[in-house]
């Protein structure tokens, strides 16, 4: 078994093996300090997901001794809103679930903001447990401790910081994704690539879906360890866990969830790629192999919305702080950095990324140049 | 103007003085280093002190350079809930608030709960100052950084931790208030002076409604002081802050709300009082001084619900770990310790505080014994 240490305010370990799900309990029990006073553990997880591995958790958890209480929400983005949100917390009233308690996540990314975000606030917080079952949740949203829901105005717009007590990863859980869920998963796969890890990159290029999943999810999960334990509260280094993200964002909202994340963070990556291209950035080879790469695995890389649109959007979106905005840029394969620049800077930059690289690399035509955008004052690099 | 340093996580300061709204902006220039970075200030208030106070307060932050958007919601602890919350939220993204932006509480207990715990939870997490401007939140709410909402299933069952830049604490304001609701404050004065200050309780006995308000205020939010900086994440001593509590919610909660809070915890602290002298805690003098000193402040010492329907909505009070529960009882006036007990010996405790003390002080008939009831191992006193 693969265990990594992550050391923010509150440590805690992840557990990564095939087959793991099934002893859940056990490693509970093994792992979690507030696990020791728990008398019930409530598992929140989604209809798809209960049905493939809901009694194999339930179960270990009983044989553990713990009350197990299963509260299923529907599956997809949608869900994550504050009318469910509101909804678990009833409920765990109703069932008179203490303080001493526990929370149980099984699944992908919206139960797990979800499932932590009713933890940090019920009673004003109980212990939570992370066991993502999606390769996104696994490599990307079960580390970090963001919590969250959606508002009608945008994701994740309310939340809190709020590490669990333990993260479980079965990559055998992977093998029932479907492909479209698999392959936004790879999105973020490809992030960390393009982040902070050209042999990474390589390895996927070599390998596509076929992937080393516990090489390739550790990777994953020691970079943003970290970025995330030196910016826990997400003032600084953390924003370059946002490449694609700031487009992705109002992508996701725009299409009104019929993108996935992960799909939604490919356009935004592949956008911001080119951008950073014709602004002499990155070289028109990283950009293009970024792109290809994605389209390997079967993502998108345009989306339908105009300019107008997106832009709209993403003037709210939460990474910006006041009248400016900080965007991650590659330089390279395996290297970016975060520049902040005001709103109009930001549509100017990324219009040029909206239209497709040219076949000739040459001639960046009236594209805006490097020198000319934002001040990259944060100087951070991955 | 008094200052009082709150040493918690995040440290802050209350400052007190007559006349201080008409200058908060500058104050919070001067003390709020959270407010350089702000753009727009949101003051959060109720329907009434927006008729009051809302035109002076945001004069005075549009005086200091803040956009101030003021955001009403309808008076009374019902709009504590959490569509309210959620209305807020997509209220301020709308408004384009950001991270570096600021929320300003103007009110009472429900607003500063509620504006709070928005503050947490918006974008997972903007600084906030608060206004408190009833004397139950000057002397109680707006310190120890508990914010939160109402469940249907009860009050305050969803929230955070999480400490205000700034306290500004007008007195001036309290002369506005109604009996009943300046009333209500007075309950958790004579709470402290139960907990931990017979001086501050005989200065009541003396002056009643003419009381030093400065003094007061003051004496109330240094004893409040000393127990959450020792206790911030309410794992033990703070508990002594719910003397009157864990009736006092119930019974607010069956009257749905048209019981204040104060009101419920006078209730609450009569029963405890008595329910203490019966079983030999503290003398029936004591209980006695208590439930004088409420009346003479036109306070409520009864309920008519029944001990059936109040034990029900106890045993989901928050403050229950387990299958026990943990209860503030007087000693002596300005001594009180925490007993945990189970939910049964607790109902059998109670009950003997429901009925009123005989007018012979000698006979506690067939009431449980000290000795039968608890461990008092948390061994606490104020």
């Amino acid at each position: 078994m693969r265990e990594t240490d992550i050391n923010t305010s509150h440590p805690y370990k992840v557990l990564i093996e095939r087959g793991i799900l099934g002893s859940c309990g056990q490693l509970i029990r093994k792992y979690c300090k507030a696990a020791e006073k728990a008398e019930t553990a409530v598992i929140i997880t989604d209809d798809n997901v209960a049905a493939l591995y809901g009694g194999r958790a339930a179960a270990s958890l009983e044989e553990e001794g713990f009350r197990t209480l299963v509260y299923t929400v529907p599956n997809g983005e949608a869900s994550k809103n504050i009318s469910v949100y509101g909804e678990i917390l009833e409920y765990m009233a109703r069932e008179h679930v203490t303080r001493s308690d526990m929370i149980v996540d099984l699944g992908g990314g919206m139960t797990g903001d979800m499932a932590g975000f009713a933890a940090a606030t019920f009673l004003r917080g109980i212990p939570f447990v992370q066991i993502p079952t999606t390769l996104l949740a696994q490599v990307d949203s079960s580390v970090g401790g963001k919590t969250g829901i959606d508002l009608k105005a945008g994701k994740n717009l309310a939340g809190a910081f709020c590490q669990p007590e333990l993260v479980i990863c079965d990559p055998d859980t992977l093998d029932t994704l479907s492909d479209r869920v698999f392959a936004e998963g790879c999105a973020e796969v490809v992030k960390y690539g393009v982040l902070g890890d050209e042999k990474l990159f390589s390895h996927l290029e070599q390998t596509v879906k076929d992937f080393d999943r516990e090489y390739t999810i550790s990777r994953c999960i020691e970079m943003k360890r970290d970025i995330v334990t030196v910016d826990e509260f997400d003032t600084g280094l953390r924003q370059l866990l946002n490449l694609g993200h700031t487009l992705g964002h109002a992508a996701e909202l725009l299409s009104d969830f019929s993108l996935y994340h992960g799909e939604a963070v490919s356009i935004g990556m592949t956008v911001v790629s080119r951008a950073a291209a014709r602004a002499g950035i990155c070289s028109e080879e990283c950009a293009a192999r970024t792109e290809a790469l994605l389209k390997r695995f079967g993502l998108p890389t345009e989306c339908s919305f105009s300019p107008k649109e997106l832009f709209e959007v993403m003037r709210s979106d939460k990474k910006r702080k006041g009248s400016s905005i900080s965007l991650v840029i590659p330089k390279s394969i395996g290297e970016c950095e975060i520049r902040k620049m005001s709103l109009s800077e930001m549509q100017i930059f990324m219009e040029a990324g909206l239209e497709e690289l040219p076949e000739d690399n040459g001639d960046v035509g009236t594209a805006v140049r490097a020198e000319d955008i934002g001040t990259g004052d944060l100087g951070a690099k991955a």
